[in-house]
C-alpha cells in the first residue's frame, strides 16, 4: 500500500468512476489491516506528544464523504488513545443565523488548530463548494470563486506552521445502498438514519461532480487531497492512518531543549 | 473638501512626505467642521438603523495612525449617538499568547462584522504588516507575503457583503511632538503617555515607509485606503465621517417588507 497512489496531483483532471472504492492494494485482509492500523496509532499518539510539546507546528485534517462514507468511525479508529488536550475534533453541521450572516470562512477559521494541536475536521470549509453548490444554495458566481478563496485561506495557515490533510472518503454507490440498509436493519442503527439520507443519495451524481471540481481545484503540492478507497472500512483506516503517521514523521516535531541544566538539579 | 482627494487609486506609487498633514481644503474654520460633522453624523445615525434593520449588508471600517494619530478620539467623534447594538468597537492591542499560536489574521477574522453591523477595528490586520515589518517580528519572507493574503481576506468578506474602509490618520512629526508634549503637560493626558511613545517615535521614517507599503499594495477599488489629513482633528472627522457618509448612501440599506399586511391588524 502506497499512500502516494491515492494523492490527487496539483491540478489534475480527476474522474470519481475511474478509482476503485473497494481497493485494497496488497492488504490482503482485515487482520493484516488492524495490525498496521494499530502500529500506526502508536507511531502518532507518540509524535502528536512531541508535536504538543514541541509547541511550533500544527496539522489540521479535513474529512469529506458521501453520506455513510464512514467520516465518524474513521476518526474514532485513527486518533483513539491519542491524547486528547492536544487532539481536537469539531464537527460541522448545517451552519446557524450567526454563521450565515458571516463569509463562509468564519466559522471554520475560528477552529483551526493553534501550534501543537492535531485538529480534525468532520466535515469542513469544503461544504461550501460542495452541498452549497449541489443545492444552489448561494449562485455559482459566488461558489465559483471559493475554490481559489478556500486556497488562499489555507496558505495563511501554512504559512503559520500549519500541515493540511484533506481526506475524501470514496464509497460505491452501492456500497451506500448496503450502508442505509443496514442502518435500517440494526435497531442499535436506527438513531443514524434519516429521510435526508434517501433524498441525498438522488443527488448523488452531483456530489461526485463536485467533489471532482474540488479535487481538480483544491489539492496543492503542501495541502493535498487523498481519494480514499472507502468501501472496505479496515482499508480506509490504514490508508489514513499512513498518511497522518507519514506526514507526523515528516514533520518529526521534537521535545523542546528545557531552560534548565537538570545536571545541577537536586530535589531535596 | 473631496474625500475622493484622499483616496488612494489601486497600485498607485505612494510619497507620504508629500501629503500634506495640516491640509484642510475650502473647510476654513473649526465651526464649520463641526456643523459638516454634526450633519453627518445624524445621517450616518439614520442609516445605521436601516443597514441593521435590512441586516444584508455590513461595513469594516479601519484606523491605523502613528502614535496619538489621533484613532481614538475619530472614532469617538464619528460615531458617538449610534445604536451601539449595531456598532462594535474593538481595539487590537500587542496579541497574546493563543493569538501569535494562530495564523496572522485568525484574531481578527473572529470580530468581522456580520450582517448589519458596522464593525470599527482601532489598529487591524494591517499592524501585521506595520509594527511586525518595522521591528523585524518576523522575517521579511512572511511579511512580504502578507499584502496578497490580506487583500485575498477582505475579498472574502467584501463577498458576503462588508464594505471596507480604511483610514490612515495622517499627522506630521512635528504635530507629533507637539501632541507628546501635551500629554507630558496636562495631568489628565498622563495616563495616555508611556515611554514607548519615544521610543517608537524614533522609528518614525521606517513607519511612514511601512505605511506606503500598505497603501500602494491594499487599496483596491472595493476596500480603499484614505489618506486622511490629521493635524487639525476638526478636519480629520469630516473626512472620516463625509466617507463613511457617503459610503451608507451608496450602500442604501432598505427596512425589509414587514411579513404581514399591517392593514389588516387591529390591536384589541
Amino acid at each position: 500500500m502506497n499512500p502516494d497512489d491515492y494523492r490527487i496531483a496539483p491540478k489534475s483532471k480527476v474522474d470519481l468512476s475511474g478509482w476503485n472504492a473497494a481497493d485494497h492494494a496488497d492488504i490482503q485482509d482485515k487482520e493484516l489491516a488492524k495490525a498496521i492500523l494499530k502500529e500506526n496509532r502508536k507511531v502518532i499518539i507518540d509524535l502528536q506528544e512531541r508535536l504538543y510539546a514541541e509547541n511550533a507546528q500544527s496539522i489540521l485534517v479535513c474529512f469529506q464523504a458521501m453520506d455513510t462514507g464512514g467520516k465518524d468511525g474513521c476518526i474514532e479508529n485513527v486518533f483513539k488513545g491519542v491524547n486528547p488536550s492536544g487532539c481536537r475534533v469539531r464537527s460541522f453541521k448545517v451552519p446557524n443565523s450567526v454563521e450565515t450572516s458571516h463569509d463562509f470562512l468564519w466559522r471554520y477559521h475560528q477552529h483551526t488548530p493553534r501550534t501543537g494541536i492535531i485538529q480534525v475536521f468532520n466535515r469542513s470549509h469544503y461544504e461550501d463548494v460542495l452541498v452549497v453548490r449541489v443545492k444552489g444554495l448561494v449562485p455559482k458566481s459566488v461558489w465559483e470563486k471559493r475554490y481559489e478563496q478556500i486556497n488562499h485561506f489555507e496558505e495563511v495557515l501554512e504559512d503559520r506552521g500549519t500541515r493540511i490533510l484533506k481526506f475524501y472518503l470514496h464509497i460505491s454507490k452501492d456500497e451506500q445502498k448496503r450502508r442505509i440498509e443496514s442502518r435500517l436493519e440494526d435497531p442499535a442503527k436506527h438513531w443514524k438514519y434519516s429521510e435526508a439520507d434517501l433524498k441525498e443519495r438522488e443527488y448523488w451524481d452531483d456530489y461526485q461532480k463536485a467533489f471532482e471540481a474540488v479535487l481538480e481545484r483544491c489539492s496543492t503540492k503542501t495541502a493535498p487531497w487523498y481519494v480514499v478507497p472507502a468501501n472496505h472500512k479496515w482499508y480506509r483506516d490504514v490508508v489514513v492512518s499512513t498518511v497522518i503517521r507519514q506526514t507526523l514523521e515528516e514533520m518529526d516535531p521534537q521535545f523542546p531543549k528545557g531552560s534548565v541544566d537538570v545536571s545541577q538539579v537536586t530535589v531535596i
